[in-house]
């Protein structure tokens, strides 16, 4: 074994001078340390990976459910030939990476998307299948959870989020961009990122015409705890519609107390995230930089030599290290890790553009940035042990590991071990945007409910693998049921007063009128409850306050008597809207008669609760004069219009 | 539902209905009945797999081992890419092959190769492939069984056989080709079919030079119970040395106790297979006719319209459904079953090779032939419970998934769903040989020990999983260590007198000698036991005999006392063979003065056995006049020199 371990050491070493030799740029031999195959593999056993018989070991590797945690990590493109490219590129064919590979429940799924009719479509890509695993619901390309006739379909950030959970979604992509974009929007076009484009591309979607607007005014209005990527350039824009109207994103994320950061030690500087102060870290205009760059792919169609194999090289446009999508990983996590568990979804993305692009060093950098990722989650569900982590693809992609040189696009690199490897694409002329593939990809799973990935599944079984691991109520509307919607009893005309929206746990919105005619305006709902300021009317009476969930549709009622003989009202809204539990606001809601009374002014609102039978209430008619601001916990920016 | 169901079928219909139109050929029509993607795949968690929570289903899966029997089955070829090519045309998107689909626990296995030097080669092929599940120990691209110092690595089927279990090598190419054949061969080259062949490509390899011989040649050494599949014309090329120089293969094959069949009706005919009559069908002088046809792949590489798409036909000349590849695996499984246990191979050979032709229908069709072998096994497996199957793939190859003509060759199919679907070949130009990929593929098991293939595995640790499940001693020298050599303790000059060879479990021939020098030929050895018929030389004196076993080694002596007051011996060979039990023949042999005393003659022979002390047996000048003679239990052919 020594004199062969010797051997092999010194081929490998030949092979680099080799290469040294052949090289014409000495920049493409600072190769990144690499690992190599272990041991040897040429002797008998010696390439085997399995640790004696594994079946005890697999029998502890299934753990029920429910999960605290979910950590879904998505390899854009990453099929099975793109894992193995990166592996044999980085670990040699016998190494193996630390975070994709040791994740020990395994599985392939299907990932064909469905076309307008609903029938399947074979060859799918990051939209339509993203939408997949986010909704349980397949859906047309380009599509981001809305299904084949383009209903929105609920998220499972979205879900997590109306059952309590802390929720964050990061990625080296513009955060708009298909797989985090899944998450937060429901639109028909996913290149509607911002007002702008949705205004051209997506108009009956638009703000303006009564839609649910871009994908970043959508992620605005979802208010996931924790948001980290690339895709700045949109939020530059201006809303052409809503509230902000005029305004930029940028603008309208402070107003609505998200806390922004652009660089490493911005985030650094980050140390809480929630409902009131959700982080907004967008670190590049679109996406991020690729950390590995490497020799153009030679067209070979018409024939010609395949260069000699070289190295990749570090890139040196990449963010800083603070950046990187295991250090978003790692301080997403500390964020969001707490009492009411978490879903957090993170994408490696340009393993798939690099892919599009016929750049194999590209793609094969992402891929070991995913598992470095990959390896932060898996530090963590192993200290945690209620932490179910998946790995997956959206869909696998063009690049194949073959034996010569294709009569199309070709890459020669000198991997790990020292050998050549030759990648290929072929499913584009040069120039063009390599095709995604439609083979079934890898799932693999660690941790309670992780048992659901083995086998043949599809993508939407995922949504279900993660759904069903949090114990999540996946009915919306039932979790925004019992909301309340609570006013003082009495009021005398002209007093300013509070209406205390509850327990709306599916809603991210709300709105208040007066029987459907009279706009009280919208709200952000932080964790299921908002506050409206309303001033009483001059004419005494008995008025109806309905407030709705924009969401969920989820509808409450309740009413105000207008009367000189009431006592004054006070005069300042409280300072903290309710905090539910996360129980109470996965179930009963905030309960009637509580709430808005127990704000922070220390004077309680006598109130009137949706539990008061609807015939207690009786309409009046007029309207309400209203004013309203909503005031959060801690807060910079408190008021908005 | 109903609605969307009705509607999805309608669709399907108008597909069909513009196929018709479209299509040129009305042969092309006769599409084969195909299923479709089931219920509304469009529906929110209309596309799952899953059947609730599977992590109790999950659990029943983990069998601890040791299993009885093993079931392996290889498709050739059939990456990941090439199953859901398969499923979505045979089954629909939604679909699920019965008998692939079916395996509970799944993961992924790397397949790289390594070179001359034993380093990683990226692009394996399938002698390598085979020969590291078949061994576990990874070799070059072209060798059977050989390490990549060409030293012979010991299979899986004959460890199986050495281990006292039946063996089985079923495929739907020549049975030479390197899947079957890196069971049954130890060869540097793969393409050494025949003695002729061997001549002259493998030459220091073959018969003549002191080799192992051609892969037919080593087949009919090793013996496997039952060999089924093409081939042939292998058979007809004639031995260039040994004992059967100057006769056919086949006419060696029934020489040696073969049951030579070569039609469905002479297969069903076929009623026992064991040692003694060991099965060799051969059904088609190469590979087997495919069981789809469809159209040739259209090169778009100077651009061009995609035709339009069209369906698979059957192919006429596909062999008699009595010798498809479920009916081999069926028949297989009835002759091996027993209480030995046994190890069967099953390979579906012609995904690869019409991968290699871009022929996508046939592709496709042997990929649906072998999930009909699978439903096989997997029958047996759940009725008996003590089975391992394992599914997988030597190897990847090239056909891609893709939704846009690629500029290489293209073919256009309408599945099973009614839908048009892309397979694209793009690694070699129109008329080369489509490449194999490197990347991983899925292996997927049921059954006690199949726990170790979930995960990320390598293809060498099939062997173990193989071997370790059916607790095989993989020291084949150990399971010849207790053999025994039996004689008459004294002989009269001129006696023909038998020299029994017992307990020689891990080889297939035995060879004698007398002081090294003298030849007692060759003779094959059925569960681990030969007999040679010696003539006792003139004169008087102690003589020692040897037998040595050619797969292991092993070397036993006796002595054999020549002496005029010696008793009369038998003047006949006993007719059987001494049988051992299966747990004599993998572990202490047949036992010293046991044995051929209690051959079939009634007249038990005075024996002297390896166990004596060889100070005792003095080693006397002068030769044995040597003839003899194999007999075994139940044959038509009982004799040859």
């Amino acid at each position: 074994m020594d004199s062969r371990t010797s051997r092999r050491l010194r081929t490998a070493a030949a092979a680099v001078a080799v290469a040294l030799t052949a090289s014409t740029s000495v920049a493409m031999l600072a190769a990144p340390a690499l690992a190599a195959t272990p041991g040897d593999v040429a002797e008998h056993g010696g390439a085997t990976r399995n640790d004696g018989d594994m079946t005890d070991a697999l029998r502890e590797s299934v753990v029920d459910g429910p999960a605290k945690n979910v950590i879904l990590l998505i390899g854009d493109g990453m099929g099975d030939s793109e894992i193995t490219v990166a592996r044999n590129y980085a670990e040699g064919a016998g190494g193996r990476f630390a975070g994709i590979d040791a994740l020990p429940l395994t599985g392939q799924y299907t990932t064909y998307s469905v076309n307008e009719q609903g029938q399947p479509n074979y060859a799918s890509e990051s939209a339509s299948t993203a939408s997949a695993w986010s909704t349980g619901t397949k859906t047309v390309n380009g599509r981001l959870s809305v299904d084949f006739q383009n209903k929105p379909q609920s998220t499972l950030l979205e879900i997590a989020k109306a059952n309590g959970l802390k929720t964050g979604n990061v990625s080296t992509a513009e955060i708009q961009d298909a797989t985090p974009g899944a998450e937060i929007a429901h639109i028909s076009a996913r290149g509607c990122y911002g007002p702008e484009q949705t205004t051209e591309k997506c108009s009956s979607e638009a703000l303006e015409n009564g839609g649910l607007g871009s994908i970043s005014e959508q992620l605005l209005n979802v208010r996931p705890d924790v948001t980290l990527g690339g895709g700045a350039a949109s939020f530059s824009q201006t809303a052409a519609a809503g509230a902000w109207k005029g305004e930029t994103l940028f603008a309208q994320a402070e107003d609505r107390g998200y806390t922004l950061v652009d660089d490493a030690a911005g985030l650094d500087a980050v140390t809480g995230a929630d409902a009131d102060q959700p982080l907004l870290g967008l670190f590049s205009e679109g996406n991020f930089p690729v950390r590995w760059n490497g020799p153009e792919a030679t067209d070979l169609t018409a024939g010609g030599d395949l260069p000699e194999a070289v190295s990749c090289t570090e890139n040196p446009e990449r963010l800083a290290s603070g950046l990187s999508l295991a250090s978003l990983t790692s301080k997403a996590i500390d964020l969001l890790d707490g009492d009411e568990g978490f879903f957090l979804q993170v994408e490696g993305a340009s393993i798939d553009k690099q892919d599009h692009a016929a750049n194999a060093c590209g793609q094969i950098g992402e891929t070991v940035d995913l598992d470095e990722a990959v390896q932060v989650a898996m530090d963590f569900a192993r200290t945690q042990g209620d932490t179910l982590v998946v790995v997956t693809a959206d869909h696998a992609h063009t690049s194949q590991i073959v034996g010569s040189a294709i009569p199309g696009l070709n890459t020669h690199l000198l991997t790990a071990d020292g050998q050549p490897m030759i990648v290929a694409y072929g499913t584009s002329p040069e120039g063009g945007s390599q095709q995604h593939t439609g083979a079934q990809v890898r799932i693999a799973g660690y941790g309670p409910g992780a048992a659901n990935v083995v086998g043949l599944t599809d993508q939407t079984d995922l949504f279900f693998t993660a759904a069903n691991g949090l114990a999540l109520e996946q009915n919306l509307a039932a979790l925004s049921a019992e909301a309340t919607v609570s006013v003082p009893s009495e009021v005398r005309p002209g007093d300013t007063f509070i209406v205390a929206a509850d327990g709306f746990a599916a809603d991210w919105q709300l709105t208040g009128g007066v029987a459907d005619a009279a706009d009280l305006g919208q709200r952000d709902a932080l964790r299921g409850s908002a506050r409206f300021e309303a001033t009483a009317p001059d004419a005494e009476g008995t008025y109806e306050i309905t407030v709705r969930g924009t969401q969920t549709g989820t509808t409450k009622t309740t009413s105000v008597t207008v009367s000189e003989a009431a006592a004054p009202a006070p005069t300042t809204a409280p300072t903290t809207a309710p905090t539910p539990e996360p129980s109470q606001s996965a179930g009963a809601g905030a309960g009637a008669g509580t709430g808005a009374g127990q704000g922070g002014n220390g004077s309680p609102l006598a109130t009137t609760g949706a539990a008061l039978p609807i015939g207690a209430a009786v309409l009046a008619a007029g309207l309400l004069a209203v004013g309203a601001y909503l005031r959060s916990r801690r807060r910079r920016h408190t008021e908005f219009v």
